[in-house]
């Protein structure tokens, strides 16, 4: 059976293929930069960040975490050619709001012992500050070697206004 | 100084946000699911897949891979109620191109030791063939006792026409 979120994806992508003119592109980002942001569903990078199809790769996980990002930004980078990443997290994120223990809770008590245990292990990476946890991010990718030579700078959106700002 | 990524996206932005009306939107996804998917510069989520803002969260890697996006998707269950998740790999994926030894042969070669001491632990998670790397990833996740009662389904999208099309 087709659930209504399948059904809307294949109804939306039918019209927005039928006038589709991009199948051109090439595989490597013509802009030649990555971002990293969250997966939150107040974000359209595309639109806010002002991004033309084809231009950039877009790394979205909870939180934008740029370590998590860490293999994506690699391919990226040695494989597909980008010389410049923008790590922007969001005002209002969900990973402001819990730590791990507090997520491993809500695991067991939502779904039992067995599902506890695959995520005891795991780090949610939440943090508890947000322009701090952008700056982390930034120090962090520039202390790898692999990223030597490659542009990185961290921000802020506000899911709230629609805005921008530059911490680093 | 800023660069020109830098500048485009100031000067994007601010024309986004002086029409910005979505400031109301709530944290949670209004229609309860996830969609992983590739980083690829040639996918716009919110447009080919149909998602309106604040409808779902939107995570993407290099290749898609749902096991990379297995602690953004128990966050996106377990602590924002999603329980549905669409994994959409692509024609002519990156990931289809190296293995992990000429990935670490890449790096090696183009930033010297220090730097492919960096990635020599690191799984570029790359697949060989599209349709079963999907199947595989929604495998996977069904296989996970956190994912219980979650509907997983798999897709491929077509950077060549627009189209997606369901696997599985």
């Amino acid at each position: 059976m087709t659930s209504a979120v399948e059904q809307n994806l294949i109804e939306g992508n039918k019209a927005y293929s039928s006038t589709f003119k991009d199948g051109h592109l090439a595989l490597p980002p013509s802009q030649k930069y990555a971002v990293v942001t969250c997966m939150d569903a107040r974000i359209d990078p595309a639109a806010a960040f002002s991004i033309p199809l084809g231009a950039a790769h877009i790394i979205r996980n909870a939180g934008g975490s740029a370590r998590e990002a860490f293999r994506s930004l690699v391919i990226s980078q040695q494989l597909l050619g980008t010389t410049e990443v923008l790590v922007i997290k969001h005002t209002g994120c969900g990973m402001l709001t819990f730590d791990n223990a507090a997520a491993r809770g809500v695991v067991a008590k939502n779904k039992g012992e067995a599902a506890a245990k695959e995520v005891e292990e795991l780090d949610f990476l939440p943090f508890p500050q947000l322009e701090q946890a952008v700056k982390d991010d930034v120090e962090w990718l520039k202390g790898k070697n692999v990223e030597e030579g490659i542009r990185v700078s961290g921000w802020v959106y506000e899911v709230e206004t629609g805005r921008v700002r530059k911490v680093e």
